[in-house]
């Protein structure tokens, strides 16, 4: 049920609605809205900062510009709500039986409002670039504006100087908003951001300027927080005939004290309490992130030159506490994934020991550093990956092909652990390593005791948790549940004792072990938690291609999956026990 | 034989001998490593341009610094031969029969000297900022000299612009060499040359710096190639406590007039006359980019609004002609491969028909892009890859493998024909699609004409150019030929009829063939002329696994191979005829 209808935004079903409201009407629109951004996200979680911020940008972009014949593109689209209030969508803020018909980001299904479905950093001013690029070839009369808004954090990523670099050719309309809050999810990390604070500091007017330097014209706009400010900003610029840059310093969390206290935690949040600002549902249990911590905290203790590098994700590492306990061993190189593979490898070769800690969705932007950087030099970096598993998470996140991406290189051991105590072997194993780079998938499921069976991972020995015949089943990592599971189906329904097997490795097979196996099994099982093609149970069909033992393998399609809860999930990729056994007992029919 | 045992050169064991040199000395030294460069590009091919414009940046940096306490990091290290010659390594200069020992790009093992194998660009400035970290926290009594020499065109790479970014966050000793030739391997691309072209006029002074913006500190030298210039200059900054950036203008070709004529072509070239500056052989014959361009000539000409979109790389592709006939259809997105994609993407989501044209090895650098940019939107962007085959090439570009960095992504359909006719009928489906990128694996081997037997690869039907019993060979792309071979020897020595099929799609499979095929095959096997392993021939092997036919794959092993001639890596990797036609008769003995 609509909790708010009283609001002004009711009145707004599409952007055009605003264009006749008052400036105390937009700014009621705006008080609305923010409460609308803090009632959403309190309820399921999401982006605060950044929405809270952008609010006066996305009014008074609605309020002056014509969409979507005219188009923005917001960077990440981390900061779309107050886009996607004003363009249809509104009911799924004010209703919070329709919270889950809006997704987190932009999206063109939902709305010819959004061009781009976004969810990593630094696109905005390559694709507004494009559809600039498209518009001046397809219809060079048309003066259609393209806005790219894009936060002074994700500047810091290669790929936004690339736009930069190239909007600079075009000769015609392109607008670019800088919204500088003055943060990237942490704090904005580099040179250029000493840069922009003179830009700030002389109100614009320092000479020294990176985007003119690159010969885009450029504007300051102080207040950007201010309506009619950013109104009569965005009316000035309006039908521009050459690309300029529109500064525009902002406030992340703007209007909500918590938020602007705390602008990391604030950045995205699960449900929480307005009132409070407390979040809900808090968990000081045992995790395998600080596991690692600590043994890295151990290692430093003991004399070993580790650093623990990130790319502006501390959080998602716990690595806050580590970087205030260890300063001179934490390094955080900002939004700028390459760079931070890049300067691991030279500290590795330099023989300092790196620990970078990356998510699978954003470790994408690395795939060359990992190949010709990292590989290439056998550099002796350790590498945590965080998010490879199949979730209920959105499309732009999807991490499950970090087993494809890095089990197929050359030169690369991939650990998938399936307890803590197998995990901190392995690392330690990592840390000793000089010739090889070695990257550890730590298990995203709930944290499970048990042991290592070996401490050097040079050859990888299977580890056989149970010794069967028939059916051999080999659980990765996070899917080890699941095959425990497997077997205990197997056992009940068709009386098969089957063999569990810990692979550990994504990258080398233990072929003894696999040869032997053939003695007493028919059919081996694989079961990854991440996508199947390319992955680790292809390796393993690939082995027995030429024998005669059947191979089944599981893990998710090759395919995005959109906020689809979890279990619905599995049920549609066939990782259910029933579903499995009931695929293995037709292979075991046929044979 | 050493050609030139009079040179000066010859008494340069190390760069310590360089150091009791004179001036003139020295401007000797230059002159024969200028010969040298030529003569061995000119017997066996190599970059030109790069390392005669160089030259006394090289010797300057060895005069002054001391190797390999003082580390320098040469970006591409395309430019490294005088590095090469001053250290160790002058035979591979001086002796055509030595040619061959030292690679094109800075070794490790090689050298002391060389502490990355690098060949992709932009990757200097990080990898120079990670060994000043790892010096910083290991021995902060140290004084080495830690040196990044990056090229102006490299510098567009996104790359460049993080390691800058967090280069000045450093508060020791590091030494940014920006070798200014005012040329990417074609011109440069974007507003940043703007800039760069601000400084030189200027001679350094003007207020609007991009470097100083970012709180590097800054030199500029205009006079990159007189040797005593370029001393005075590292003199200055040696042992220097902060960061500082020496922008040095030089001539790229420097001494060679040829090069310096025609400064593109004389990037990398491949063996010609030192006399007249002719390449030695050059090919008419028809080839298989030329005919991309005439089909994408009359799209154009029809109507159609593609554009061609490379990254610096238009010789690659023999681009220059089209973009001298078709100008506002041709895009140089310059050292930008993350750009060329996001670009392209929003360009086909706005109607226009963006094919970017990609080397393989290239490519990896937008690997999220592919994903996140291109796949997750289903943007219909057309792609044309190179470079994606088993080569005799350096380990630094080995691109095989795309197969598994593309066809393990979602909504792609990663086409690869067999011959010219083929290639074009799937370059007119691409560029019909509206929903779906579409990439198309250029081949590399000779021409080969023959016919599409399919114009809609919406569904991919398996062309079937023999039909056989017991053994199926499934031969993609560049391997048709190979197939065609297996077949013939399979026929001689086994008195097998084989099927022959022409997969087409390294992505979707031909499910119904392939269930039909079990009716009379027993064994299939994959020829792909890649990386193996999450290659092609897996999803075969994974379709199979369940079932009773037997799956050997061939290609690549999951490996760097590193200038090794072609006919020793087939032989290596099991790929010839007969070595292949003796592994599929192990399997049928084995049955």
């Amino acid at each position: 049920m609509n909790r708010h209808p009283d609001y002004l935004l009711n009145r707004v079903n599409n952007p055009a609605d605003i264009k006749s409201m008052s400036l105390e009407q937009l700014k009621q629109l705006a008080t609305e809205m923010r409460q609308l951004v803090l009632e959403r996200d309190a309820a399921i979680g999401g982006h605060v900062g950044p929405n809270l911020g952008i609010m006066e940008t996305a009014i008074a972009y609605h309020y002056v510009f014509d969409s979507p014949h005219d188009k923005v593109v917001w960077d990440v689209s981390h900061q779309c709500y107050p886009h996607k209030m004003l363009t249809g969508r509104k009911l799924g803020f004010l209703d919070p039986d329709h919270y889950g018909d809006i997704s987190g980001y932009t999206s063109p299904e939902e709305s010819v409002h959004d061009f781009f479905e976004i969810g990593h950093t630094s696109t905005s001013v390559s694709l507004a670039v494009g559809l600039a690029q498209a518009r001046d070839l397809m219809h060079p009369e048309s003066n259609d504006n393209i806005v790219a808004v894009i936060g002074d954090g994700s500047l810091s990523g290669g790929l936004a100087f690339e736009g930069l670099n190239n909007a600079a050719k075009l000769h015609s309309n392109l607008i670019i908003v800088v919204n500088d809050n003055q943060m990237a999810i942490d704090k904005d990390q580099g040179g250029l951001y000493k840069g922009l604070k003179e830009l700030r500091d002389s109100n614009g007017k320092a000479e020294n300027n990176i985007f003119k330097f690159m010969g885009l014209d450029y504007k300051y706009i102080a207040y950007g927080n201010d309506l009619q400010t950013m109104i009569n900003a965005f009316k000035d610029v309006k039908d521009i005939d050459h690309p300029i840059v529109l500064h525009v310093n902002t406030l992340k969390g703007k209007g909500y004290q918590p938020a602007v206290d705390d602008k990391m935690d604030w950045h995205w949040q699960p449900p929480f309490d307005i009132k409070t600002g407390k979040v809900k549902e808090t968990t000081n249990a045992e995790n395998y992130s600080d596991a690692i911590l600590t043994e890295l905290g151990k290692q430093i203790d003991g004399g070993v030159p580790v650093v623990a590098l990130n790319a502006a994700i501390p959080g998602v590492f716990n690595l806050k506490q580590f970087q205030a306990k260890y300063p001179d061993h934490y390094y955080d190189v900002g939004i700028a994934e390459q760079d931070s593979i890049t300067t691991a490898v030279a500290m590795a070769t330099a023989g300092a020991r790196p620990v970078v800690f990356q998510n699978s969705t954003f470790l994408q932007r690395a795939y060359d550093q990992l190949i010709h950087d990292m590989a290439l030099n056998d550099a002796p970096v350790v590498m945590i990956v965080r998010g490879g598993t199949i979730a209920s998470d959105s499309a732009t996140h999807q991490g499950t092909f970090d087993i494809s991406m890095i089990s197929n290189l050359p030169n690369i051991e991939y650990l998938a652990p399936t307890n803590v105590e197998e995990l901190i072997s392995m690392l330690k194993w990592a840390l000793k390593q000089t010739e090889q780079p070695v990257i550890i998938r730590e298990p995203e499921k709930k944290l499970l005791h048990g042991k290592a069976s070996q401490d050097d991972y040079s050859l990888i020995h299977y580890d056989v948790a149970r010794d069967g015949s028939e059916v051999a089943i080999m659980a990765v990592g996070d899917f080890w549940q699941l095959g425990i599971d497997v077997c205990e189906e197997l056992q009940k329904k068709l009386n098969i004792n089957a063999t569990l097997i810990n692979p550990k490795s994504l990258t080398g097979i233990d072929q003894n072990y696999l040869h032997h196996l053939s003695e007493n099994h028919d059919v081996v099982v694989t079961l990854e938690d991440g996508n199947v093609s390319g992955g680790f149970g292809e390796t393993i069909a690939r082995y027995y291609g030429p024998k005669a033992m059947k191979v089944l393998n599981f893990g998710a399609p090759r395919e995005f999956a959109d906020n689809v809860p979890l279990d619905v999930l599995y049920e549609w990729y066939h990782l259910t026990p029933d579903q499995i056994v009931d695929d293995i007992e037709k292979v075991i029919h046929a044979l």
